[in-house]
């Protein structure tokens, strides 16, 4: 299984190597990062510059696409080359995938049309700009198409991937391996657990970051 | 507060981007990826190359240090640039940490001795080696040092790092802007939880990384 994650200015760190490192990890998988074109690109911060290794023209039918969110990603609705990649991508995937606000950019493509999808909370609703219907759950699958909430939620939705693309006792070996038995400090790390003000508190840090 | 993360070859990619991207949202925190040059480094496969921004001599006093893990831990662990470094910048931490066999390199440095610490489960027991009394546990926190479990655990240490680094509103506003409230869909992410078989498959995949 050949996996492909596109690259895009002000990409979110984690957003990519969680389901890279879990991705990659299992037997007969391998992971490529891809852009525009071959080079650096730059994170959320501009401090986390990451190699895109093949550009899009060199990776026309990955088996799976995987696609990141970021603070870069309203800029990147509009960026064609992106976009229009996905959507060619998508016709000959075994799986299209996105983490937190990736699926806006799977929902520019046109392939979100009156399907359940999920995303960052931040941006959920809108989903609905582009047809596809919000669903605040951790990993929503429709199809061959698997999209997952915010950042962090990567992890869940490439393990839970691995369990039907590969098997159970692969995607099991894998969360031993990244030994991921979560303890969160604190509860809030949705909307419903979190305490009063901590909402306007995360959205002000997902905002105010310097373009 | 200036966090520098040491980039090696064959780092494993969710070490670094979980604590990166969980303290570089904080305000007033910054991150820098040093190494013993400027330039790329590759993680376990690689194929995830990122580039370190600074050398070690260019970052001798960070206000945290925060040692990553991976498949090429076993090999630094010989490398005194590195060691050398963890040691020095040690002397004026605020805070010193780490994720996975990241604590190894603690151990290397001789700051471990006689205190206990954890690390990525495979590898726990080598702490020994080092005066460091293992601990099975997520985070281990002892006076300004703090280890980590494996790979993702390292987003629990950096959240609960940053609750006493900063405070905790801060801490649960980042966890809610990275939506951290996990759902792994198998309770294999520890040896206590994990079906039988599943260990050794895991550290199968742990060792069958190409050198």
């Amino acid at each position: 299984m050949h996996v492909a994650i596109p690259l895009y200015r002000r990409f979110t760190a984690l957003d990519v190597a969680g389901p890279y490192t879990v991705l990659n990890m299992a037997p007969g998988f391998s992971v490529t990062l891809v852009a525009a074109e071959r080079g650096l690109v730059s994170d959320d911060w501009g401090t986390f510059r990451l190699e895109a290794t093949a550009s899009y023209d060199e990776v026309p039918a990955p088996d799976v696409i995987m696609v990141p969110g970021g603070t870069g990603t309203l800029d990147a609705l509009s960026d064609e080359a992106l976009v229009g990649w996905i959507r060619q991508a998508h016709r000959h995937t075994r799986w299209t995938t996105s983490v937190c606000t990736g699926s806006l950019l799977l929902g520019a493509a046109g392939i979100l049309k009156g399907l359940p999808a999920t995303g960052h909370w931040a941006l959920l609703d809108m989903l609905k700009q582009y047809g596809a219907e919000p669903v605040s759950s951790r990993v929503v699958t429709t199809g061959k198409i698997v999209t997952a909430a915010g950042v962090s939620a990567g992890i869940d939705m490439a393990l839970t991937l691995l369990a039907e693309a590969a098997d159970e006792a692969t995607a099991q070996a894998v969360q031993l391996a990244i030994e991921y038995d979560p303890e969160p400090p604190f509860t809030s790390g949705s909307l419903r657990g979190a305490p009063e003000g901590i909402p306007d508190r995360a959205l002000h840090l997902l905002t105010d970051v310097p373009a």
